[in-house]
């Protein structure tokens, strides 16, 4: 086990509620620059993490052309342990392209259901499950909300309720 | 792995900065009641957890005895993945004496540097964290702090950093 | 000067930025009750104050009607000193309207930047100084932003920088 | 009333609560340095205002040596509008020396039941309305405390309850 704690993860940053902050000059939530380094200094976080920003977008935005470029950047990351922080409403399609690309990588998306920089945000929560749970599980694709971990090919989310679930 | 999802957990509350809180008429750090709840409902967390305050001290404070009860109450408990929150100073003694004690659960103890009640805390990072190594580790003793797991028998806290590594 | 902490205050709220919240199933911002009284009690508030909300609305949304209603409340209201919440972009033309209705009473409008659910507020300190300034100053309509007190019939919000200034 | 505006206000700390911190190497509150910087830019302040650490103490350490010096500040200052934040357990044995000094200035003493860096602070609140009392009230020495503004030489703290009363 001690491999697992000097293993290097990345993190790919794609946008989602998690990282949007509030622009007080236009008065709306905007992306301007992730907040992932600033919740592993909180965090005290001493893992080898690379934050890659790969997109900032709101998952609802997202296109095929977007998924495959995370899969992409899955693919060609030297490390084999990944974190993908992703808007929670079409988390489960790009964990299904995910699924589908059979990369022989341990890849775990998250998210936020609150911004990071609100007061009652889960994305700190989220960040330490997914972070553990990428260094945990073996390869495969999971989604770490709700302090659960779903499988990626089995996921949804259930907008009624904004939780996560697992289909039978 | 569905199962992993289902399984139940505990979360033995002994205290530690973890769960102080400022006393407004006294002027001073103490404990009133574990904000573990409070967390578990701003990670929206859907766990099965039952949550169980053993104690409420600083680890500093915790005698032998106390370690004791913190084995007895892991052996007694019904679930196997258990998670305990301890102050950090002492962490590293109570993880050996659950290491000693050779439980076929999985056991990941964690705290915080900082109180949950300050902006600045690491407690929620390290809960989640914590929740999702006892969800994915295998039976034995962990240390879940600065996003790392860290055998149980090996941990020890560095004084100077306030960083928790394994020994070699 | 006693006298004046005895005095009774009214606070009218009217929405704007600084009692938004963050809809997490709708994943936009939106009102859903007023934040004043939770923001009076963190400030530990001993003060005799009435919270009434009069509406909660975006004040770009804000009508000549919302605006007689605003001024109508404060003309009914039996206290003589009362702070007025309100959204930034049109604070202005509210203030104008209650300049123009030349009440014997010292009204005080205040919003915020940043909603009060985030952690960037300026919400609690402006609280703070409008409080403050309905209590100390003359009869009149004044506007309470960025720790100063602005004269109601000469004051404009600088949309560049997002600061409230005097008109010469 | 434009001149109360622009007038420019000094800002004298001391310490107390409303500047701990908590050190967690040591585990401990502590003082770093003052928040009162921060304090302002989080309020978007746009006054013009001169912060001076004259200490970081306890109240309960502070001398009549200490309080000598903080007389001696108020009347050096060339602002004739001062905030002196302060402890709570003796803020009113500084409110009294500094009224047997009968300046010809408005001092107004203020502090916190919580240290700024923790979520539940009145830190910001009292900050915000000492800094309007300093601008609005007249000469002579005040204490902004729970949203009310008390005569320097009838006030005292209620230990009981933590709140500021005024003596008969």
């Amino acid at each position: 086990m001690r491999a697992m704690n000097a293993a290097a993860l990345r993190v790919l940053v794609t946008g989602g509620t998690f990282d949007k902050t509030y622009d007080e000059l236009e008065g709306r939530l905007r992306f301007a620059q992730t907040h992932v380094p600033e919740m592993l200094e909180l965090g005290r976080s001493r893992l080898a993490v690379v934050v890659e920003t790969l997109m900032l977008i709101d998952s609802l935005e997202m296109s095929d052309e977007h998924r495959a470029q995370i899969v992409a950047a899955c693919r060609a990351a030297s490390e084999s342990r990944i974190v993908v922080t992703h808007g929670t409403d079409t988390m489960e399609l790009t964990a299904r392209a995910l699924h589908a690309a059979k990369l022989e990588k341990t890849v775990v998306l998250t998210g936020a259901m609150v911004p990071y920089t609100f007061g009652s945000s889960d994305g700190l929560f989220n960040l330490g499950s997914a972070l553990a749970f990428a260094q945990a599980l073996p390869h495969g694709v999971w989604v770490a909300m709700n302090g659960r971990c779903l499988r990626g090919d089995r996921v949804r989310k259930n907008r009624a309720s904004g939780v996560f679930e697992e289909l039978e």
